[in-house]
């Protein structure tokens, strides 16, 4: 039988998962929003983000619970405060979702949009976002590892974009110049939550292997 | 002689006095890290960012403790409610100053720049939340609505800038087109600051006069 420790653990995936799952739903419904200019879709996602912040509040009070309780050890108390570190990521992970729904509802982008290169990074920060707390809840370092590896390929696609933005602007001469800063801020902003997926596996890292990126960093400081 | 319920709010002041002393100098900081190439200084600002956290965090435990153990009613439970809600807006400001400070670092920005335009910006929206925080403590209505005011000033600043931007990639054709566009980053976030301390304004009227812009809203679609 299981203790009351590993049901709470239990019950701390089930709410990480949830909570990443709600992100995931944020950021493909950002971008459904922008595909069909969809105003509705766009305010729901603003809403999604208040879910959100309850979420990190529901998670933080269960983390704070576990610590002062359990005083947990070893493993155990990394992966609670890894937990307590992810939360702060996936909260401004929703932020961001929300700031791309702000852009699509105050330049009023009604209309439908081509956005083949913007829909293919938010799938990849999607991914990776639903990637880094799976590997989170599975203990998996290998898929951790496999997420902060995308997060160059998603800075890669965000230069291509912004590259191709100023070609376009110079070629047209300034035409629908306005339209094209508004699609790259879109893109800017989904670079930033592949940014916050990355934070997210390299605390699951840590709660697996006991390192940290930034405190080898740190380390490397002192030597 | 005072009471208890009395220090204890006067102790809320302050302490959101501090936090938005603190987004304040965050704001400045990041833009000042842009006009002088500093990268220590951009540094300096993601650690601003993380006592701007912890404030939220002091001061919403404050709120609690003062909504559960003194009971509070009419216009003193809504100055905390106000305070529980502005600093979620004042956390975000913290969060898009680091924001900027990213874009610096990232963009290795080490020469010194030109920004003007975006110098003038951040002046307004660090002078709309260090007015909007002042409006709080000092109960002044008419402050608060002289904040609402300037957000169309710095709407208009970020679209006049997004405007020359185009024109001057154009006119370049595409050259220094990528620099020109993290600026354009860099005064969208400064935008959204400005949005952030109008939600700030938006919550002292309320807290003085009961009403909230959301809710007159809310009260429009339910006629």
């Amino acid at each position: 039988m299981r203790n009351k420790f590993d049901m709470q653990l239990e019950r701390l995936n089930e709410q990480l998962t949830y909570m990443g799952e709600l992100c995931e739903i944020a950021i493909n419904k950002a971008t459904k929003a922008l595909q069909n200019g969809d105003m509705e879709q766009a305010k729901a996602v603003r809403e999604a983000d208040d879910e959100i912040d309850q979420m990190e509040k529901d998670i933080e009070r269960l983390c704070l619970k576990l610590l002062l309780q359990q005083q947990p050890v070893a493993r155990d108390l990394r992966q609670i405060s890894a937990a307590l570190k992810m939360i702060t990521d996936m909260e401004r992970i929703g932020d961001q979702a929300s700031d791309i729904a702000e852009i699509i509802i105050s330049a009023r982008m009604t209309e439908a949009m081509d956005i083949s290169r913007i829909g293919q990074m938010s799938e990849a920060a999607a991914k990776m976002v639903r990637d880094s707390v799976t590997a989170y809840v599975k203990k998996d370092l290998e898929l951790s590892r496999e997420v902060m590896a995308s997060d160059d390929i998603v800075d890669e696609m965000f230069e291509e974009n912004k590259r191709e933005l100023v070609s376009f602007i110079a070629e047209n001469k300034g035409g629908y110049g306005e339209r094209a800063i508004d699609l790259i801020m879109v893109a800017k902003y989904l670079e930033r939550i592949a940014d916050h997926a990355t934070n997210i596996a390299e605390w699951v890292e840590f709660s697996i292997t006991g390192v940290h990126k930034g405190m080898e960093t740190m380390k490397l400081k002192e030597n």
